[in-house]
C-alpha cells in the first residue's frame, strides 16, 4: 500500500494555492505503489496524481526524475507530466516531504501479463529509450552491478535463515555474472523498474508508463532484461518464451538490439534477477514484523536467477 | 489499506459487460478502508467505486445495506447509490467475492476533525436518521450490547498482556454500562461507524456519507454517541467539548434529542467506546504480526471509556 504520510486538510488547501489548477474536488489515497505516498487528486481543472516522496528516494535526484519525465512527455511518450506551481517549479514541499503533482494517465495495469501486453511493452520501452537519447543530464544506477556486492554483504549473515545455502549460491552467481558483465553496450536513460503495475493499458493500447523513481543512466539492454524478469515468467516461475519473444519483437521493431546486446541478454537477465532478489532479501531481513508494508518474497527471484544461469544463449528468451 | 483481492483484467472486463455504464477508462485501488477491497473505477460514463466484500461482511446482509443506501439516496441524502446491472440487480459477483458498483462522491475526509465538521456531521446524521424512518426492513446490530460480553470473553485470557489489569477494568465497566443500558429510546437505522474517513467535505459543506456496512437498526442516540467518540476527542485523548457541543447542536437542529436520549448519552458513549475498544482488542490479539492490515491501538478507546465513565451527566458533552 502506499500512503505513509497523511495530508491534513489545511496543508492540502495551502499546497494547492501554490498551483493554478483549480480548486479541490476529491482526494483519495492510492493503494498501489511501495516507495512513495500517492494520492488521486481531482480539481475543477481535472485529474492529477499527488506524490509525496518517502524513503529510498534521494531528494537530490528528484529534479532529474521530473526533468526526464517532462522530456519524455514532450517527445510524445505517455508518461506523467510534472505540473509546475505558479512560480514554475514542479518540485515542492508538503507535510515535511518533497512532493509533486503530475498529470493523471488513463488505463489499467495488467494483473496477469499476456503476450499482447509484452509486445506493446517492448515497443514502448524502445520508444522510451529513443526519446531519452537527447536528455543530457545523467544519473548513475544506484542499484546497478556496483551496488550488488555491498547489498549481498549486508544480507549474507542472515541469508541462510531465509533458505539454507542461499549465501553461497548468491556469492557464486554474483561472482560469475560480474565477471561476464558487458561494458561496451549502448547506454542511455532506462526505467529500471518497469513491472506490470507501472504500465497502463486501455482498449488494446499501451496508455502510459509511470513511476520513474528508479530511472537512471545505464545499459539500455539491461532495461530489457528487467522486463524479461518482470513480465515473462508464469505464476509457476517457468519462463514463458512466447511472452519473451513478443517483448523482444516489440522492442526490435523500434530499436533493434545489436548482436552484442543479444549475446549479453543471459548475463543481463541474471543481473536483473540478482538486483530484485537482493533488494527484496534486504527488505525481508530488515522489515520488522507487523510493519505497514507487504514484504515480497525474495525467493521468487532466486528461481528466475537459476533459469537465467542455466540458459545457453539468447535463444532461450524467444529470439 | 484496502485491496485484499486483485481483480484480473479479464474478470473486470467481463464484469463491466454486465452493466450499462460505458467502457473502462481507469481502475486503481483505494488505500482507505479496512474491511473491504475498494477500487476507483472510471468509465466513459463517469466515475464509480467498485467494492468487493471481504471478511466480516455477512453476504446475507448485503441486500439490506444496498437497499438502505438506495433508500437514503432517493430521499436526498448524499451517499453512494448502488448501480444496478443490466438485469436490475446491484449485488453481483466478481473474483469469488460479492461485489457492487456505487456512484462516486466528491469531497475529502477530514484528517483532523474541526468544530465546523462536527456541526455539519451532526446535521447530516440527524437527516440520515429521519430519511431512514420509512425504510421497513431491519437489521440487528451484530456488534451491539448483546455482543460485547461474548467479545470480552474471547479477549479476556490475553487482555492483560495488552495492559495489566485490563480484563478486570473492562469487566467492571461492561457490567455497569449494561445494567444502565436504556431500553426505551427511539430506534431506527443507524450508520454505527461514522468515523471521519467515512464523511466527505467539500467547499465548507458535507458532501457525502460512505461505508454503510456496519449500518443496523438500533437506538438513534447510540449513533450520536459513536460520533462523540470518533470526532470529539483531541489527539491527546482529551474530550473537546466545543466539538461535542457543535455536533449535538447540529443534530438537534434537525432532530432534537429527547430528554431521555440526552440523559442516556453518558452510558451510550460508554457503550460506543466499549464496542470499538473490544473489536480493536480482538483484532490486536488475533492479527498475526506481519499481516497486511494496520492494527489500531485498542487503548485509545480505553481512554475514551474512562472519560465517559467519569462524566456526571450529558452536560459533559457540551449540551
Amino acid at each position: 500500500m502506499a500512503v505513509y504520510t497523511e495530508v491534513s486538510d489545511d496543508a492540502l488547501s495551502a499546497f494547492l494555492r501554490e498551483y493554478d489548477i483549480g480548486s479541490l474536488v476529491a482526494f483519495r489515497g492510492i493503494a498501489e505503489g511501495v516507495e512513495n505516498s500517492n494520492f488521486s487528486l481531482r480539481t475543477t481543472d481535472g485529474d492529477f496524481i499527488l506524490t509525496l516522496y518517502e524513503r529510498r528516494v534521494d531528494p537530490a535526484d528528484l529534479p532529474w526524475f521530473l526533468g526526464l519525465m517532462r522530456h519524455l512527455a514532450a517527445r510524445g511518450l505517455s508518461c506523467p507530466l510534472p505540473v509546475a506551481g505558479q512560480d514554475g517549479e514542479p518540485l515542492r514541499f508538503l507535510c515535511g516531504r518533497h512532493a509533486a503533482i503530475t498529470t493523471f494517465l488513463p488505463g489499467v495495469w495488467p494483473r496477469r501479463a499476456q503476450v499482447v501486453h509484452c509486445r506493446l511493452l517492448g515497443d514502448a520501452l524502445a520508444r522510451m529509450h529513443l526519446a531519452g537519447a537527447d536528455f543530457a543530464p545523467t544519473r548513475a544506477n544506484a542499484l546497478g552491478p556496483a551496488a550488488w556486492g555491498t547489498l549481498l554483504d549486508k544480507c549474507r549473515p542472515r541469508a541462510d535463515a531465509v533458505q539454507s545455502g542461499l549465501a553461497v549460491e548468491l556469492d557464486t552467481a554474483l561472482s560469475r555474472l560480474l565477471a561476464a558483465w558487458p561494458a561496451a553496450l549502448p547506454r542511455g536513460h532506462i526505467h529500471a523498474d518497469l513491472f506490470p503495475d507501472n504500465v497502463f493499458f486501455l482498449d488494446g493500447r499501451l496508455s502510459g508508463l509511470i513511476d520513474f523513481y528508479f530511472a537512471c543512466t545505464d545499459l539500455l539492454a539491461y532495461d530489457v532484461a528487467v522486463c524479461l524478469n518482470a513480465w515473462c515468467f508464469d505464476p509457476d516461475f517457468a519462463f514463458n518464451a512466447t511472452c519473451g519473444r513478443a517483448l523482444l519483437a516489440g522492442y526490435n521493431s523500434v530499436r533493434p538490439l545489436s548482436e552484442a546486446e543479444r549475446a549479453a541478454l543471459p548475463v543481463l537477465a541474471q543481473g536483473a534477477a540478482m538486483r530484485f532478489l537482493l533488494t527484496r532479501l534486504y527488505d525481508w531481513l530488515n522489515t520488522p514484523p507487523g510493519a505497514f508494508v507487504t514484504r515480497k518474497d525474495p525467493l521468487d527471484y532466486l528461481r528466475r536467477l537459476r533459469f537465467h544461469l542455466a540458459t545457453k544463449d539468447f535463444h532461450a528468451y524467444g529470439l
